[in-house]
């Protein structure tokens, strides 16, 4: 008797959990180990007077998520998780591809520690530089799943592979995981920088010294069990250098250094009002940083946290570079 | 009695010996060890009706090179060791500027192992992103010193470095030097990919996979003794950064995916007919990776020659990464 189907629920239907529906939906298809109808939960809204579900199941076409925004993750993980859990079969295997940390008791919480937690299934991750509207249109591009459980990742790295969308797994998975979280701390580095007109020198150290920062800081909160190559995958320089060059936080950050108004204020302007990730993350990291005596070790880290949320002035993330602690 | 104080010479005036010169003249006012006169070996030009000697001279300015072009490096070097050769003593030390490969009876060959051989001194060298007006103007930046004898890359340390320029001297000298030559060549690949309009994830992969293939050529050059660390410092990552995102081998890789027309008259156009060096630095790692049978496991390398030089269509990129040795 052939093992039945596995059967594949994608929850969240922002742009990438739409892009990511597209790829697994033509995946399931090819083999036969996967059942071929995929469910999606969807936070349901009303479209242009129409439910959010409807539009989906009827047009095949998420109108809004798909060219647009994103939920605020950390909220929407802690409820979905509610939600769900005890209606999820024990064996069951989770990933998720939520890029963004949250906050513990005791610090820094992994979003995919939250989800086993309160779930009590494995969990695996998937970041990289995968630009949603990018990866939904076939361009070319690869990812890294972290998988603690080796077979699990290869499961789903067959779920999720397209000759456009090349998946590497390794099973430092927490590092994964961080890299996704922390590189937006780095472009707003990144983005400081252009709005100072650094130039392009002053802008590869930043990237450089941020990454030194995710490497050191990813070492304290892993407790050492971190492997440099993970931050060449995918998940490590790529993602950083797509997210340091292009993307939200780099915008924001870069008007931010030119226009002198706050952060909420161009969120407003710029983002229709929703979060940027790199300030809350910069602002987890600062207290876990204080707390166990180490700011300065992370200038970089820290000086986004000062600037963004205690008036210093911009500029002194230059001062911040000249004596950096990979430097000494 | 102390000893007598170190004399400095800088060979060459292009914009980064200029560059250079300018740190250097200030650094030695402030250190004893170093002779507070430093002479700068210039290849004689005459501009607006002067000698360019005289114009540095009495300007205290090139104004011919700083703004503008490099000389062809490996040219001049070999020329330049020519002449200066016994005139120097052996005690002296060099360290080598000079980002490019150069062919050997037995493939490729290192500058610096030029300099070596024809001098018969110790050669260390020095790479990193570093635009050469931007150093001028004082811009902060890193870069990376490889020194097989560390005392005197620690010595080439104290001589280079300023508040705005810092230095990490690491032993693997060899790694730095070939960093500084083989990311011109995944510029071209990140260039074809800004012509072909392929979007940031698939830049950040070619990136990505071009250190890859960085990473497993120096293995193969340097006989195993590579520390991947090396490819974290400024030499590595942060050049290539400034490389594909900025850069002259970028900007007419990205012209000849769009318009065309071939790399050579892309040079006369773009460039007043100098050499770029991607191309060049591709053959010869072309004819190397061929005659060790090697190719296949470079698509990318290999797909820059062919390219480049035997009209390969652009467009064949793209199958080169869905098809990297990487993912396989």
């Amino acid at each position: 008797m052939a093992a039945s189907p596995l059967k594949v629920c994608i929850v969240g239907s922002g742009n990438w959990g739409s892009a990511v529906a597209k790829i697994i939906g033509n995946n399931v298809k090819k083999f036969e180990k996967f059942a071929s109808v995929v469910k999606m939960w969807v936070f349901e809204e009303t479209v242009n007077g129409r439910k959010l579900t409807d539009i989906i199941n009827n047009d095949h076409e998420n109108v809004k998520y798909l060219p647009g925004h994103k939920l605020p993750e950390n909220v929407f993980i802690h409820r979905i998780c509610d939600e769900i859990s005890g209606k999820v079969p024990k064996g069951a295997l989770g990933i998720s591809l939520i890029k963004g940390i949250d906050e513990g008791p005791e610090g820094l919480k992994l979003i995919s520690d939250i989800i086993r937690e309160k779930m009590g299934i494995d969990i695996s991750v998937l970041m990289g530089a995968n630009t949603a509207n990018e990866v939904a249109s076939g361009k070319f591009c690869e990812t890294t799943i972290g998988s603690k459980v080796t077979e699990n990742g290869l499961l789903f790295k067959e779920l999720l592979q397209t000759p456009d969308f090349l998946i590497t797994v390794v099973d430092d998975a927490d590092t994964v995981e961080l890299c996704g979280a922390l590189k937006n701390t780095v472009a707003m580095e990144a983005g400081f920088c252009d709005g100072l007109h650094c130039g392009d020198n002053t802008k590869a150290a930043v990237i450089r010294l941020g990454l030194m920062e995710m490497i050191a800081f990813t070492r304290i909160f892993c407790k050492g069990q971190v492997s440099t190559a993970t931050f060449l995958e995918s998940c490590g320089i790529a993602d950083l250098i797509t997210t340091c060059c292009g993307g939200r936080n780099r915008k924001v950050a870069e008007a931010f250094a030119r226009a002198g108004r706050t952060i909420e204020e161009l969120e407003r302007e710029m983002l229709n009002g929703q979060k940027l990730q790199g300030p809350q993350t910069s602002a987890e990291m600062y207290r876990i940083l204080k707390q166990k005596g180490l700011l300065d070790k992370f200038p970089l880290f820290t000086a986004v946290y000062q600037i963004c949320y205690e008036g210093r002035p911009v500029q002194e993330m230059l001062s911040c570079l000249q004596r950096h602690p990979e430097h000494i």
